[in-house]
């Protein structure tokens, strides 16, 4: 039956689909490049030395509606129950509206990170609102638009209070923590040479200096303690508070800015956020007034645009990482934007009221299973609690665990004698019966007359949410419109091309999107026990040997939950390689001056000593300073991380000998996955000398950028690395012997989009992979080849050629012109485009990366927009213009600044609006050009009042 | 427990997330209205007379998670098995780019019909595209843009041949085709006098006189003859020919066209529509030059805006039955915009070669078939075929079709001795297999050799979808961009509200929508057996008993799948009740002057007179003159049709004398259903005086408007008109006994959208939909009162109040000014509102519904943009500006009008194009005011060339 297996191909295989040049296309771009083939091009492209010798071993890739079929069956291996388990994650009601219009809506997922925010105010103004929720329910002055768990939050915190506090390097945490914070934190502290010391919060504060006092409000166990008296005294003697918090409690409890707190970090998944087996879920953090420049993490701001009028955009860029690199505090990058933004939008939609119904609920759910338990002689330990109770069950946990398990519900086996049960928004007068069914009590009537559990003295008194957002879209109609109309300000890749050079901004196939909206897979427990999870564990185990063949290296770990936590797990591997083998001064990291910055603040974190190695003219990591550095560093070079290709978008000759080079020196070499999109099916960083890498599934595999997140950064190592892979305290795992600690809160991160990468791959396979990257290549040498006679390419290889990206030099125009990159990357926008990599890797240049799912149709208008702008830059060199008066200048135009009554530019009103022709389909910036200075020096980062939009 | 069962309601109901208007805004609403409650206001609006008595019996509403939950549960009931049934229904595989932004997407499913063309631009190219794509395969000139189903197509040919071709009244069709569209075609053919004779085509045609002949191509067995000798014979006698057919056989069959048919007809279901266990799937009819103005339904033609740039819009609208009335020839109405919709884009993302290879693999795998089951010994009857094999099975049938459902297929019972079987774009090899060893043969490997089963002489040799729209969308990127690039030109509820009289544009909420795309809604064939449609045929019941309580009827049937089909049924059942009562000769219907033209246009094709009785100046049926028609017509009084309230959206008073009188006389009452948004819970017309009545489920009930379609339109009656329901010959019922025949080719109508109508029951319950109708009731007399210092409101009921709806009278200001209502509706475009409904019933003035969905902030919002409207207006009254000159005679305002270097109108371009503050969210038409004449002069009705739109 061959022939009909061959017809049932009938329809264009998925590859090309995803692969946006046609055949007939190809052969225009490869006769532009004076190649014959893709492959001579490739050949050409790529050394010798590090091309894959064979093909790679996956699965025959299948049609769409098979994948579809194969993630069905695998959701439909996990079982799905009432997980009342807590431990910081808890089932929640996602609003149909939200889901369908955010959660499933390309115009949201599909978007990149605001760094362009004349075309981000949507997402830029959900994240403010965000912003705004979680200041108003912590009673803390700024909030960060996201962090990626509560385990690594209250990380962050730990560094924020150790660089802001002081000179000790203790810090006292709150035994009633969550397990998996703890282990998070004590990875991180260990690092950088944090003693952590648990202590009983209900005593008097342990003597001797501490920089740093974390609390749990409430615990692990559900308690709820007053903790005021701790934060007076932490504060007396010189040290900061860091409160890990719930959101939907604090609709009920004083928040912990009114009793002192510096800090509060927690999750916001149960605000409408599906469970995820783990993750993507938002993570927040608030500061008090004062510490706002040491926050980590992406922070909204208001400023004004050319007009004059309010527009948003991220405020305080000069504390990121990217910026401050071996300086850098944190290495916290993406973020969890599109989570952020259901909760965000789950706070709009309930508003104060809701939310504290919905709190409500919750705790008379609890208070009404503490009734019930105690009435039938149960003791339960939680005295007072919000959500979470604590019951013995003396030698009886196991059999009560197994019982409610049996009805359909997880509990939390605390330990042989204690179970704990934790209420939510989908708990049910039913639930509470089976629960109290499986502790052997009868559910009595009598729960009327008990109290609840809050306790009076904590009882919140302040408003919040009070802000007309929070008020204005209580109607489904009102809310689908206030979704749409935010997403309808944002340019995503549904409208065009994003070519983020070092981004990787390809489809997101809805195949591969609708998956992790399958109950199997949205509303698993991260810590439901093995046998409910059996789909799961098969696609994360398939997953991790896909992403091991394509690397070439032994094992991969999918824990880490963004590329810097994958970093940070690699090169936590790398030193506890060395420790373990008594080469513990090993604590050198060279790192190319070309680097992300994120590589150096890794490094940091890790404990990590960063030494910059120079590059050539050309681009190229200077080996003959690698060498000496090596030589220099001899006893203790720990590693060298270099990302390949490298950032300046070549293929370098010389990785192979950089590796030897640094393997010589005893180091190890830790390869950036970066730019694994030039990669893939063509050369295997673990067999060209690699013994580490992350990768960004957000970026090679499909998982969509989400407006800034979330992202996934798994790492595969080689073999003598595999036993340093990341570990979990309530996910043993038995192949981790030793392992570098817990990186990220859930055992297997953002497990929830996992399903994405893994379709990718299996509709892909070897063969559709391969010719991906190959096309990516092209497509960079075609645009490359394109724009040159316009815009000098910075760096090419020994052949000419670029690898996946391309480097724009604009800094000879910007000399001659005063045209900065900032007035080309406006003005694209005006042509309907959204700007390069700006000034990255090099100042006053534009990094291209087409990737290979854009059509060259697509191609040619970003070519005839860039060239029509290099024919702008001209008429201002030639003294047509002045460049003060350019459109380039006042790009980008809204229409309320072409359609004004007056008119006294240089250019006509067409001209600065419809550059290419008037289309109706033309996507028109809400805002005009943004002021960053001026935000950041008047920082607003909670809503303004509706009077400030006032024209 | 109590508390805790209250406390559960923690979140607000759905309810409030239904309706717009919040507690402290209906009490600032009924405040301006000077009533204290609302159950005061709606005791003065709605007469004591039709007040129902109780409450409605429904089960008590629970939440949306939990109503999410029963579907899912009801879907899980039906079994998905792979239909090989045929008969005019394959399964298909909806691309999930086009599955989740256009099926599921709101900015396409809650569109409006295209009535307002500069705000429709999307989805009537799209429609454009659906067009051609049914020109091209049929080789015929011009085709509409969708009907309901392929046996309601072929009752259209058969009146379209009858009225273009002559003074007989007898109608030869095909023996060989599908029995539902020959039930429908008898039923419609008895209503209105013309004989159905069944011939064997090939043979040579039977003597005597006929309009027209239907041939079917391929044959429902499958068999593909060869059927030009039979068109020639049947054009030398004055006949015209219809070809009921398959689009995709027709990328490898010679078209119609091309030898000599007529018409084509067909359902374009498997262009990638699922098969919704029958519908709503698009119906096509295509016609040669010369028959255009014949055409029933929707067509979409190309004309040019007021800038001279090609637009698309509705042409020909003369030829449509709400023009035409009683001489109308159709009573088609609604289309099935978002299938066809769909299935064009099906189109534009496979291409011709796409089709062309599915339809090659489908093929491949009949002729397979064929082979390995003769290589077995079994006899296929079907000698050429494309998909459709029927094999003989002597005796064997009924086990043949037993074991391959055993094993997951479904095949067709033909008689005792014959099985047929039909491939599918789903259709695989080991089906195949299956299939075979049902039939208890061996799967032999030879069948390579084997010869397809397309007869040569009938090989397609012509192109087809030449046009670039149909090559460009290849990647799924360049397909989502395209799709989004449309639906971004229109305006759908998500942008505002769509007050559009009469058509109840309300909340289309999510959670309704979600449930119609799980596989075991959406994958079921209608003539799955009973014991795989459990699932459905509880939901169908539920439904069914809940709209007959709702109603006050004794009984319902869904089958109908539009409001004009709903019509018809209810009117044959009528004629039906009066014939099997020994008078037949009733067959006068009375219709108020006010009616909806598809009244008069349904009572004509059921065979009946119209008589259209008077309305009084206050717009109230005049009663005196029922009464003297009713006397005139005494003995031949079947019915009076009438609308409660009347579409002069008032309360009438006297519509119990109404009814009372009409029955004293002999006749039935038909309350037409379409103004229900007024009555639920409040009055119930079965109740009040009603026979039969015909509901809205995409007015009232919440399905979407999808752009124009689909509609459902279940009918109700009373005990005695029971019998009379809708029956189907697939699908005998023994509850209808007698029947008035089938009414749509599918038993349950368009089943797959039931379950929105079912949700939205579930979710409001009683206290819920009353609720809703008395806000929409308040809302209504809200904007009529805020409304009315700037426009009169045309009819009040004696209590000066208005029902759901109100007319503003523009008439006065029309004569006084020359600003039209095309003028006022244009101009709301600039201020971000769809036109309410234009002239209906009276010509010159705007019918407003706001429904109970919009919020008063929208309420306000669309007051204010009138009262603005109103000084424009009052300025031209004064002289200040000239008509011609005015912002109301330019608009709408397109981005490019309002940037031209060129301005020298008597208002600035602010005020043109942002009359309330620019507003960056504002929606910009693509395209300026279109003129509507010059399209009907010069009729292009398929995609037209590229170049047309160079600037």
């Amino acid at each position: 039956m061959a022939a009909i297996l061959e017809s049932d191909a009938a329809q264009p295989a998925f590859t090309a689909r995803h692969i946006g040049i046609s055949a007939g296309d190809r052969a225009t771009m490869l006769a532009e490049l004076g190649f014959g083939t893709l492959d001579h091009l490739i050949d050409a492209a790529v050394p010798a030395a590090i091309r894959s010798t064979r093909r790679l071993r996956l699965p025959q890739p299948v049609p769409e509606a098979d994948v579809a079929a194969e993630l069905a069956e695998l959701a439909f291996r996990n079982r799905v129950s009432v997980p009342m388990i807590g431990l910081g994650y808890y089932p929640a009601i996602t609003p149909a509206v939200i889901r369908r219009n955010v959660l499933q809506d390309p115009a949201w997922y599909t978007a990149y990170t605001p760094y362009q925010p004349e075309i981000s105010q949507g997402r830029l103004e959900a994240l403010l609102n965000f912003q705004t929720m979680v200041g108003d329910l912590t009673g803390l002055a700024i909030a960060n638009a996201s962090l990626l768990d509560e385990g690594t939050a209250v990380a962050e915190a730990m560094m924020l209070m150790r660089r802001a506090s002081g000179s000790s390097s203790r810090l006292l945490v709150d035994s009633d923590t969550l397990p998996q914070t703890l282990e998070v934190l004590r990875t991180r502290a260990a690092a950088i040479g944090v003693e952590v010391e648990l202590i009983d919060v209900t005593d008097l504060l342990p003597g001797g200096e501490f920089f740093g006092l974390v609390i749990s409000y409430p615990g692990c166990s559900g308690e709820i303690r007053d903790l005021a008296p701790l934060v007076v005294q932490a504060h007396e003697r010189g040290a900061l508070v860091a409160a890990a918090t719930d959101l939907l409690a604090l609709t009920l409890l004083t928040p912990p800015g009114e009793f002192g707190a510096d800090i509060a970090v927690g999750s916001a998944q149960r605000l409408g956020v599906p469970l995820f087996h783990g993750g993507p879920h938002a993570a927040f953090m608030a500061v008090r007034k004062g510490l706002e420049r040491h926050l980590p993490g992406r922070l909204v701001g208001v400023s004004v645009d050319a007009a004059g009028n309010p527009a948003y955009r991220l405020a305080l860029q000069t504390r990121e990482q990217h910026i401050r690199r071996d300086r850098a505090t944190s290495n916290i990058c993406t973020a969890q934007v599109l989570l952020a933004v259901v909760a965000s939008m789950y706070a709009v939609y309930h508003g104060p009221a809701g939310l504290t119904a919905i709190a409500r609920q919750v705790h008379d759910h609890a208070t009404a299973l503490a009734a019930g338990l105690r009435a039938a002689g149960h003791a339960v330990v939680t005295e007072h609690f919000f959500d979470t109770l604590t019951v013995r069950a003396p030698g009886r946990g196991a059999a009560v665990v197994d019982a409610a398990h049996e009805a359909g519900l997880l509990l939390r086996l605390v330990d042989a004698d204690h179970v704990a049960v934790a209420c939510s928004e989908i708990t049910t007068a039913e639930h509470i019966s089976s629960v109290l069914a499986a502790f052997g009590a009868t559910p009595c009537a009598a729960r009327q007359e008990t109290a609840g559990g809050l306790p009076e003295r904590m009882r919140r008194r302040s408003g919040f949410l009070t802000h007309p957002v929070f008020h204005e879209h209580r109607s489904e109609t009102a809310m689908l419109r206030y979704v749409r109309r935010l997403s309808g300000r944002d340019f995503a890749l549904d409208r065009g091309m994003i070519p983020l050079g070092s981004c990787t901004m390809k489809l997101n196939a809805t195949t591969q999107m609708e998956a992790i909206g399958l109950a199997g897979f949205a509303d698993l427990h991260p810590f439901a026990p093995p046998e409910d999870v059996a789909g799961y564990t098969r696609l994360i185990r398939q997953l991790e040997t896909w992403l091991a063949e394509i690397t070439g290296y032994a094992a991969v770990s999918v824990q880490p939950n963004a590329g810097s936590q994958g970093e940070l797990a690699g090169l936590l591997a790398i030193r506890a390689y060395h420790r373990d083998r008594g080469e513990a001064r090993r604590d050198v990291c060279l790192i190319p001056a070309s680097a992300h910055g994120t590589n150096a603040a890794s490094a940091v974190l890790a404990g990590m000593r960063v030494i910059v190695i120079a590059s050539q003219d050309d681009g190229a990591v200077d080996l003959a300073d690698l060498e000496a550095k090596c030589r220099q560093h001899a006893d203790e070079l720990a590693a060298v991380m270099v990302t390949y290709p490298s950032t300046h978008g070549v293929y370098e000759d010389g990785i192979s000998r950089l590796c030897d080079l640094v393997h010589e020196y005893g180091g190890q070499v830790y390869v950036d996955g970066a730019n694994l999109n030039a990669l893939l099916g063509v050369a295997r960083p673990g067999e060209f000398g690699g013994d580490v890498s992350h990768l960004n599934l957000h970026k090679t595999f499909c998982v969509p950028h989400g407006g800034g997140g979330p992202g996934v950064g798994p790492i595969a190592v080689a073999a003598h690395l595999v036993p340093y892979l990341p570990t979990h305290p309530l996910h043993p795992d038995p192949r981790r012997r030793l392992g570098a600690g817990t990186i990220s809160a859930a055992p297997y991160g953002s497990a929830g989009i996992l399903p994405i990468a893994w379709a990718y791959i299996r509709l892909m396979g070897d063969a559709g992979l391969t010719e991906a990257t190959k096309v990516a290549v092209l497509s960079a040498n075609y645009l490359a080849r394109r724009l040159s006679p316009s815009f000098p390419i910075l760096f090419v290889g020994e052949n000419g050629l670029v690898a996946h990206e391309c480097i724009l030099d604009l800094r000879p125009l910007t000399a001659a012109t005063g045209v900065t990159v900032d007035d080309v990357a406006k003005r694209l926008i005006d042509f309907g485009f959204h700007a390069p990599t700006m000034s990255f890797p090099v100042a006053g240049t534009l990094m291209v990366e087409p990737t290979e799912s854009e059509d060259l149709a697509e191609l040619e208008r970003f070519v005839e927009a860039m060239v029509a702008i290099r024919r702008e830059i001209d008429e201002i060199a030639a003294g047509v213009v002045a460049v003060e008066e350019s459109a380039l200048r006042h790009a980008p135009h809204t229409t309320a600044a072409v359609t004004g009554d007056e008119w006294s530019r240089g250019y006509t009103r067409g001209h600065g609006a419809f550059p290419t022709g008037a289309s109706p389909d033309k996507y028109w910036p809400p805002v005009g050009r943004i002021e960053q200075a001026y935000g950041d020096r008047n920082l607003v980062c909670s809503c303004p009042a509706p009077a400030t939009f006032e024209s």
